[in-house]
This record gives structure tokens, sequence and C-alpha cells, in this order.
């Protein structure tokens, strides 16, 4: 059929199960061909067209609420309601999100990025319904690493005491990005080979009650409790929390799925259903994917599974040349230890995990575990250093500052993807950051201008007695190999000093660099600092800045509200100095998906809008 | 004994088990008489004597890493480390702190404040231990209400698959601070009344090996893969992270104490050893509680179990008048949900709760879940109302700006305790939440000036279809049943306004109205502007306090950096307004414990320091 004709999933309704199998192949393929020219999430996508299919079969959207935990897993979903023919915009500036947008369709009813909501969420929704006497279904859907982070846990400790009714579906890849970790998995491991649902075929209640050992089980089993079922079907962690559990279900067998999903639908609390699933299914380099790159892509060749955009040789990414530091470190340093919340391939950690098993940790998503992990081992005398992506740092903000900052523990955080991160939109940007860190005493906050620098404020942070942050973005800068950057305190440096200056501009990071040459290549009578320490300023630098005739402005592509600028304007304002200082950052909103380039000129912050701005008011 | 003289644990030693029960007696008449005289956290610590006693006649702290999850159960460790002879200092300024604190002893490895961060920092001591070849134990005690938070889950998640040493003390007295909620709770029920420990005396595990039941067992079970003991004793949600389990012990009994910790110690790997204790233990006001009262206490007689410390007639804490405020709303408006984590007595919400039962929710010491399924039911067209302290919001940063202020969600916060807080200290204050909130889209922020105020802004709220956060103090004040008061926009207002003024002073909360106050009786020329919306700003206002000729004063006693006041100054600086704006807040630093007048003093932050300071600037 064609693909982009569809305009809801009602038409599956009359489908036979030979054609909804027939349908998962197309729509596999339309996937595969759709983001082998756009990029996006591949592998967990493949990994859920059955069963996103058995759902909208079974149920009825949008009345019956099927979402998706993080939410990247939700093509087929988009595809079944209708928005085949707009996925060539996926990702990109004013296209479809790459999650669910509840703006872009009726059947997207949440909205998520960050993992490990959706279990809260399908709770405040099933006690709305109950208060409203609605009768319909709610359905969330959770991988097995999210279900792994607190949250989740918090959830189903509720749910199961609420006994709400809902289905819960575990998607069970044992993948989470890049492979599962944790003693749980090895429970989860223990669920999956057991011979649960497969073996019962059909009504699993009923079946256990006729089952032939029952009465024998009854007799054996010391402390017997929960009935049979738990005994001849390992529920494993959801028994604890009071669950009903269906599974283990093969993900890609509609027929087993459209069975389960009608058994459980007549439960009449919550129950959880374990449908184990393929990364990557039917795309054999995604399948055969045990390091997560395929988990998000960029542009491929479909044929031979090979990405097209490169990066140039000599270049490489922030994670990359921080990773490449902290690995050169470790040797002479046998007091650095690497964490990672799930993010090994992110990060550009693997080869530091391969050279350092015994020092490397991967806590899985468990950002708040991951930061007092971090603070115990400094209590301990080691040299944490985590790496750990600006958004997802947000959900350890309270342990950055309890735990962290007020004992004032020497930890490293590599705050990856800072700044605008492009085409995850909303939910991924790092620009609120530095709005969380400024106010936490004892922190120390860095950013780079390029790769040398970046390095060298590594080696100075593993100086420091204090909890020490280096940002860095996205982006791939030149490697530059130079070696002889030193940084011996927390100084800004001027990267263009002009005796009789029109302004005097301060930024940080890669801008900053960018900034500079454009104002030497231009000629222009601009002073240019590199403020790479955010957090302490460097006192004598700015205080010669703010004694200048020429007006500042502060270039920064991060939440304007609690920003640098703002804490430079403080500064200024309580040495009594009233001077022209603009600021610019992010306005009052949240940041839409696009190309930074895109975004920042949408936003009017990109350079040559900076530049302009300064023309303009000191002619 | 006497209890004063006690140097350090090593006495313990050379006691006797009879011994020992007859010091635990003396500590607990001990803390009962500090605590009536200095207020504290008393339910707590009285369970835990014997444990504490055990857990340093069994170990050797300093070596042995004995802490307190939370760590406001740590009265006895104090004792028995050298601190009883300043025990009239507890809580006091530059006193001894209600929670561990690593500069007042080597015996207080570690700090906290915030609950369920214990096990995230064993596993990190561990690793470093580890690391360091280092043959120490380490022993984190951990209650259940902590336990069941998601940050406890995914540290056993990491905890159980790293397998290092380390016994985890669960300290389970069924009550969290009011009563236990969720479903780990019937699951501990489960184990608690199973005859585990109590009836194998001695070594569990040689005594499992001879176990008469045990081929019995081993033939009649199916899928049998984790021996006899995991069927003998149900070592419940533990097995599942792959952990041993020891109990249930009695925890007051020294003798059973002691012999599972001798037990425990000999085990390679981590495990939990689940201690059953009663919470007020020894005081039968404390020990018939079940609201959770004698939780943290001020002064009373210990005699009758009086309370000292009463609230004059007509006045109430800020949690009061906000609970009766949102109690009365629920008549009339159905869509009303109340929540809470974990803080029913905290927050005052008792009445509502036992009012309204379906629509009340108390979810645990989980702010993250919490959060999320208020998202939830605002998805669900309900209106919830989250009460939450200040300083425990920061554990739910990220959903309340991932999940609640991006999806643009109607959830009101009752942001309890904001500001100083007093004797809980630097953990507690909460001094962080307008730098948090400022920054996130879609948020409104409002603290009112008095009860009257404080209700009718949260009449307000509710009609608004955004986040909606209301701040209020832990002080008491006039409970002022003026009802004509109504607030129908996001606007300040002029308490005094002078024609002549030499000054303007922008405040807000209960201090704008004290300000108002000082300045009308001593006939100052200020002019004082509630600014009870802290972002929107009332820009009509802000517009004419800018225009005018006079100084601005701030006065906020929230941090400095990203506060009010640095959003006022960026503000003026964006209309290119240069003029003298004073501003205070909490400097860099974190704030110690004592009386909230005592803190402002040392930090020149009191009523009188600001008024001098503005007469000396002006005159």
């Amino acid at each position: 059929m064609d693909i982009k004709q569809i305009k809801d999933p009602s038409f599956l309704k009359e489908m036979k199960p030979q054609e909804l199998s027939q349908l998962a192949k197309e729509v596999r393929q339309f996937i595969i061909e759709s983001v082998s020219h756009t990029g996006g999430h591949l592998s967990s996508n493949l990994g859920v067209v059955e069963l996103t299919i058995a759902l909208h079969y079974v149920f009825n959207a949008p009345e019956d609420k099927i979402f998706f935990d993080v939410g990247h897993q939700c093509y087929t979903h988009k595809i079944l309601t209708g928005r085949a023919a707009e996925f060539s915009t996926l990702r990109k500036y004013k296209g479809i999100s790459g999650f669910q947008k509840r703006k872009e369709s009726v059947y997207d009813c949440f909205e998520a990025g960050h993992s490990s909501t959706s279990l809260s969420a399908a709770l405040g929704m099933a006690v709305a319904r109950d208060m409203n006497n609605g009768d319909y279904e709610i359905i969330p859907v959770i991988g097995d690493g999210a279900l792994l982070s607190g949250m989740s846990f918090e959830a189903l400790n509720q749910i199961g005491y609420e006994k709400r009714k809902m289905i819960i579906i575990f998607n069970d890849n044992k993948m989470s990005i890049s492979g599962n970790v944790g003693a749980l998995s090895k429970s989860f491991g223990r669920l999956r080979s057991s011979k649960g649902y497969t073996e019962l075929k059909g009504d699993v209640k009923s079946y256990l009650r006729n089952h032939k050992y029952g009465e024998a089980l009854i007799a054996g089993i010391h402390n017997f409790k929960d009935g049979i079922k738990n005994q001849v079907i390992d529920s494993g962690i959801f028994k604890e929390f009071n669950l009903e559990y269906y599974g283990p279900v093969d993900g890609h067998n509609i027929n087993d799925l459209i069975r389960v999903l009608q058994t459980a639908k007549k439960e009449e609390g919550p129950c959880v259903i374990h449908i184990i699933t393929t990364k990557g299914k039917g795309y054999k380099y995604a399948e055969n994917d045990v390091t997560g790159k395929w988990h998000g892509v960029g542009p491929f060749n479909k044929n031979d599974g090979k990405m097209l955009s490169s990066t140039p040789k000599g270049y490489a990414s922030g994670s990359e040349i921080v990773a490449r530091k902290i690995e050169e470190m470790m040797i002479t340093n046998e007091d650095i230890v690497a964490i990672t919340p799930a993010m090994k391939q992110g990060s550009a950690l693997e080869h530091v995990f391969a050279h350092y098993p015994e020092r490397s940790f991967d806590c899985g998503i468990a950002e708040e575990h991951a930061m007092t992990f971090a603070a115990g081992l400094a209590l301990g005398g080691k040299r944490p250093f985590l790496a750990i992506y600006s958004t997802f740092m947000q959900r350890a903000y309270d342990q950055l500052n309890h735990d962290i900052c007020r004992m004032d523990l020497p930890v490293v955080l590599g705050i990856d993807r800072a700044g605008l991160v492009g085409a995850d939109g909303e939910t991924h940007h790092g620009v609120f950051d530095i709005g969380l860190m400024e106010p936490l005493p004892n922190m120390i906050i860095a950013q780079g201008k390029d790769a040398p620098e970046m390095r060298a404020l590594l080696e100075y942070a593993f100086t420091q007695n204090h909890p020490f942050a280096l940002r860095f973005a996205r982006e791939t800068v030149d490697m530059d190999p130079d070696e002889n950057r030193k940084i011996t305190s927390a100084d800004w440096e001027y990267l263009v000093r002009n005796e009789k200056e029109d302004a005097i501009i301060l930024s940080y990071g890669f801008d900053v660099k960018k900034i500079a040459e454009t104002v030497k290549d231009n000629n222009l009578n601009y002073t240019v600092v590199n403020c790479r320490f955010l957090k302490p300023f460097d006192e004598k630098i700015l205080d010669e800045v703010l004694a200048s005739d020429a007006p500042v402005y502060i270039y920064e592509c991060d939440m304007h509200k609690g920003g640098f600028g703002m804490n430079v304007l403080d500064y200024a304002n309580s040495k009594g100095i009233c001077k022209k200082i603009v600021l610019s950052g992010i306005p009052d909103k949240y940041v839409e998906q696009g190309s930074t380039m895109q975004l920042k000129e949408d936003m009017s912050l990109d350079l040559p809008a900076f530049f302009c701005r300064i023309e303009e008011d000191i002619k």
C-alpha cells in the first residue's frame, strides 16, 4: 500500500494478520528509506514496527492514550496517524519532530525527549480518567533502559499501590542505547528466558487455573501467597510492585502481540506486558550494531550502511576531544575514574572504557545516582570525571548542589552538548546549565575556545579541589594537536586588543574564536575577550573592560536569563558602574528544532546579526 | 555511665551485651531529655539507638565507614563519637548540626539532609576503597522511606551489578515520616512478617544448607534457580537486585543485631540487613504517633509531651494558610487534586487528605515522579496542586522544566519553606528556587505579603493556564480572615508611595510588608513596592520605578545570583537605563544553621542593616 496515503489508523481494523505483517514490512522499508535521507533515530524505531501496528489495531486512539517514553521510537505511530508524507521534513526546521508533539497531531497525547517520564504521566492520566468516569485505555510504551531509571521505579511504586487500570508495554530490546547495565538487567534476562507467555498460548489466567502442576506447587511451596502464577511465570520485579505481568512475548510476531494485548485489555488494574524486540530489526547494519552507533544517525547510504556526513580529517567533536584527553590523563593520574549515565557512545568514551575497564563506569540512565556516585568516589579520594549532556544534567541538579557543591568535592563534569543541539529540538538544547550552575557556591565553570584550550582546561580542572564543570558544544572543530597551552589560573584572555577600541566583545566557547577571527579579518576596532571561565570571573580583565569607555557587547547562545551576561551585568552593578552593556542570549522561550545556524538566525543570534547590531549601535 | 564523658566508641568493645542494653536505655533518656530542650528530630533517633550501638560495637569507625541516609537519625552516633556534651547547642547557630557534618568529626564521613543519597555515595566509596586496595567496611544506614525514592533504586541496580562489598542497613520503621505509601511497602510488609532470620538463629547460610525442607523444596519448585534461600527467606525486591538479604531482625535486640552484623561481615559482596525498628521507641508520645508530629519537634515538656512553643492565636504557618485555602477551593473546584511527596504533615495537608481522600495523593519521597504525575493530571484535564518544599523541589527541576513548563501545563506548585529555614541549615534553606524558575519559559512565580494576599494569589493561580509557583516562607503570620482581596492580573502594588521619594524599595513576601510598616512608622520618604509577581514583572510599575530619579533598593533573602534583583537589573539594562539599583540577597556561599534572624544579621541581610545602608547611601 502507499504508506503516504495513510490518514489515520482506522484502516488497520479491517486488516487480516497476514496483511498486518505485510504492512509492517512496508513501514519498515519506508522508515529505512526515509531516515537514510534525513537522519534520525533508526534502531529503536525499527524495533517497534509490529508492536505499534498491534497497538493501533487493538486500541482506539486517540480516545485510548498510546504514548512512548522518550518518544524517539514513535515513527511508526506517526506513519499510522497520517504523517508519512511529512517524513522528508523529519527533525528539520519547522518540520515534524523526531518525538511526539501535541501540536502536531491529536494522536500525540504526551511529549518527552528525556527518558522515564511516561509512567508518572500515565498514572496522572489514569487518575484524571477515573475522576472523569472515563473508560478509555492508557498505554505507555517504555524501554528497558528507561525502566531502569529511578523515576520509573517511583512511578511503579505508586501505580502498584493505586491499582488504576493501565497497560504498560515494557519494550525490552536488551540494549538501552548501547547495552544495558545493572543488576536488574540480569533479572530481566531471567524473565526473557522464562517460557511464560509463549508456552501458555491464549488467555494466561484461565490457563493457569488449570495448570497441571498447580496443586503440586501449592503443596510444595513454603510461604505460598501470590498464587500459582508467580511461580510458573517468574514475574520478577513486577511482582514486588504488585503488578500483573504478561510475558515474554515476541515483539515481531503480530499474532502473539494482538493476543496478549487483547487479554491484557480485560485486566481491571495495572499490568505490564513484557515484549521482546530486536533493535534495528530488519536492517542488518542496525541489527548487528552493539555499540549504539545506529541509535541516532545522520543520512546514510541504505545499501551499504555508510554514513554520508563524515567529520573532516583532523576535526573532532567536543566529546571526542575531551574523551581523548581524559584517556591520556588516566595514564599518569591513576585516581581518575570515568563515569557516564548511559552515554558511552554519545560521549565518545568507548576507548576509555576499553582501555580502563576497572576505572570506567556506565551507570545506565541514572543521572542522579551517577552524580552522587561521583561524590562518593571523591569522598574516597578519587578524581571522578562525569561526562553528562547539559540537558540530562538537569536531572541531577540537586545532587550537584546538595552532594557535590555543598561538600565542595573535586568532581569534574564534562558538560557535553552545551548550547543549541539542532535536530533534537526543545527537549535537548543544552541552554539552561549556566543558569543552574552560576548560583552554586564552590562551582568553577569553564568553556574552551578550541581543542587545545579544552585540553588545557581539563588539565587545570584536575588540579582544583572544587567541583569543576567544563562545558563544550556538539560542534566539530579542528583537533589542533598544539600541546603547549597551559592554564594555571581562572583567567580570561584578550584575543584581540585595540588601544582605541570602539567596542568590547565578551564571549566564550567556539563562538569567541570565530568572533575574534571576524574582527581580525575585517580590521574592526573591537577588543575581544575570551571569558573562558564563566565562574569565577577574571576580575582583573573584567575591571579593565568596565573601566574602558567603549560599550560592552556580550555574545552568548545559552539562555539569557541567569546566563553569563546577567552575571557580568550584576558584577558591574555591584561595582557601581553604569555603562552600556548589551546582552544577547536566548529569549524567554523554548527553542524549536532545526540546524543551529537556522535557529540562531531565527532569534537574530547569529554572528552576522551580532556584528550588524554593534555597528549600528556605535556608528 | 556519664554519657557526656564518652570520647569515642572504643569503650563499647569491652562491654557485655547486658551493659550495651543498659547503655541504650541511658542514651535514649539522654536524647529525650536533650531534644525536649533544644528541639530536633526525635522519633527517628529513638528508633536507632540499639542499632547504632551495635554498629559501633561490631565495626571500627572511623576506618569503617558508618553513615546515615538523610542523617537526621545520627544522634546516637554523635553521642558515641564524643559529642554528647555539645547537645545543648544542637541545631543552633554555630552549634552541632542535626545532620552528619564532616568538619564536626572524623566519624562523620558523609553529609546529607536530602534523602536517598547514601547508596550512591556508598558505591562510590566502595569503588574508591577497592582501587586503593583498602579492606575497610562501608555501612550505609537507610530507612524504608528513603529506600523507596528513585535514586536508591538506581544505586541498588549498580550495586547489585558491581558486587562491591558493602553492608546496607535497611532500617525499616514502616513509617517514612508519616506512614509509608506505595506498592513496595506491601512487599516490605511481606518481608517483615516472614520468619526469616529470627527463626534461623546464628549463621543463616550454614543453616540453610541443612534446612530440613531443603530437598523437598528443590523437588517441588518449578524454575528453581536461586537456591533454597530465596524460598525460605523471601528476600523480595533485593533478590531482583542480586543482593544478599538478611532479615528481618528485631532492631531493639542488641544480641540479634550483633549476631547478624557479624555474619554479614563475612559476606564478600554487597548485602542488605533488614532491621525492624519502632519510630519513637521508648517515649510513649512519639511511639504512638501516627501522623509524624514527633518526627521533628521544637522544645517540649518531656513529662506530658506538650510542645512548648505554640503558634499565637490567630496566627498560622504559610503551609497552613495555603492548605486551608486549597481545601476550601476543592469544594467548588472539583478538578483540583492535591499532591505531596511524603510531606503531608509538614505541608499541613492532613485535613485535605481527610476530607478529599479521592483527590489527595502522597507519592512518597519521590519528587521527580510527583512533578510528572502532576503533569499527567493536567494533561487529563485536572488542576493539580503540588505542595513541595523549595529545597526538595530541587530534586524535580528537570520535570518542572521538561514536562511542565515545556508543555505549558497548568500545574500549581506551593513552594513551601522558601527562603531561610533556620535550624535544618545548609541542606534545607529554600534559597535556590527563584534562580531555578526564572529562566523557565511559561512559568509564573508569585509570593504574597500576607495571608489574604496568599489566598488571593492562589485563587488567581487556578485561573491561569500556565505553570504557577506560589512561594511562601516557613514563618507564621496573622491568618487575617480578610477575604476581599482579589488579584486579577500579574501586577505589583505600591505599599507606600511618596511623591518626593528619597529611595524606592522593591521586595516580596512577608518581608515587603515589614518594610512598608517600618517606612510608615518612621515617616521615611521611601516608596515601597510589593513585587508579588517575581515572574512576569509588572512592567508598568517597574517602568515608573526606573523612570524615577530615586535610587532603587532591592531586598531579598534568597540567593543573590539568579535571583529577583538580578532579573530586575537585567530588565533595566535591556531598556538602556543606567541608574542606581542596589541588590541584596544571599552571597555566593552555603548558609549555615541558626535562627533566621541570626543568619540574616550574620550576612547583614537583616532589615535594620538594610535600612541603615539606604540611609547612609542617600544622606
